[in-house]
């Protein structure tokens, strides 16, 4: 197990993950308390994680009901966990970056797409169990470090 | 993109993931409809992931309501999705051998720890977009291959 890393390197390692990661596992539930999980590509666009997903779909629905939204960037012994909530994402220059990133406009998709923008209000990054304590990088959506 | 499995080799490489792999992401549900997401270990006993938490914890509170909990194993590419419920897990041989493959007793730690089987009902599993098609491999928990 490597020395636990300091909380702006944690941040920064957290930043470059948001700006370089194609896709991230986003849980989302319905208003009766069924939790639901997909990986889905994603952009994040300094003020949050802007993903695509059919209107109709479970988690298009779920993202519509403006719960609390939970995000696994990273792998399983290098994650980043992002809190927050979800908004409509209308901004087509956001778009179009989102397109630009994964070379797919779901504008372009037949189906209803939506975009969403998961704002964060806490993050947190850990690799291994040493890592633990520290591991809130963001809180009430400011960055601690 | 290489060529999408057959349902059979879906099957297999599950399996083999299932009785391998350490971590997997469970995302559970409160009862007010707030998604929550965190990577466990888990041990596939052949009828469920068994994960230990502590039950004060989120994960812990939300398995214990019983509702609908989601899992994800596998990496964002090679992805293996399974719906299920949570139910409390009491066979001292299981917790055995979840310690023996983890090297990790959760027995032994302060805090209240809680083991839960999680029984699928529901598992797909998929590589890119062109295993889409054909993805669920067991429904209403009886493996269609």
């Amino acid at each position: 197990m490597e020395a636990p890393r300091s909380a702006q390197q944690r941040k920064r390692d957290t930043l470059t993950r948001l700006a370089s990661d194609v896709d991230a596992w986003i849980a989302t539930a319905d208003a009766a308390g069924s939790g639901y999980l997909l990986p889905l590509s994603f952009l994040w666009d300094g003020a949050g994680l802007i993903v695509a997903t059919p209107s109709s779909s479970v988690t298009g629905r779920n993202l519509s009901r403006g719960g609390r939204v939970r995000v696994g960037v990273g792998e399983l012994r290098d994650v980043t966990m992002i809190d927050g909530t979800a908004e409509p994402m209308r901004d087509e220059r956001v778009k179009d970056e989102f397109a630009a990133k994964h070379r797919w406009d779901p504008r372009k998709e037949p189906g209803d797409y939506a975009f969403f923008r998961i704002v964060p209000d806490r993050v947190q990054a850990w690799r291994e169990v040493n890592e633990l304590p520290g591991r809130t990088l963001m809180r009430d959506g400011n960055w601690l470090a």
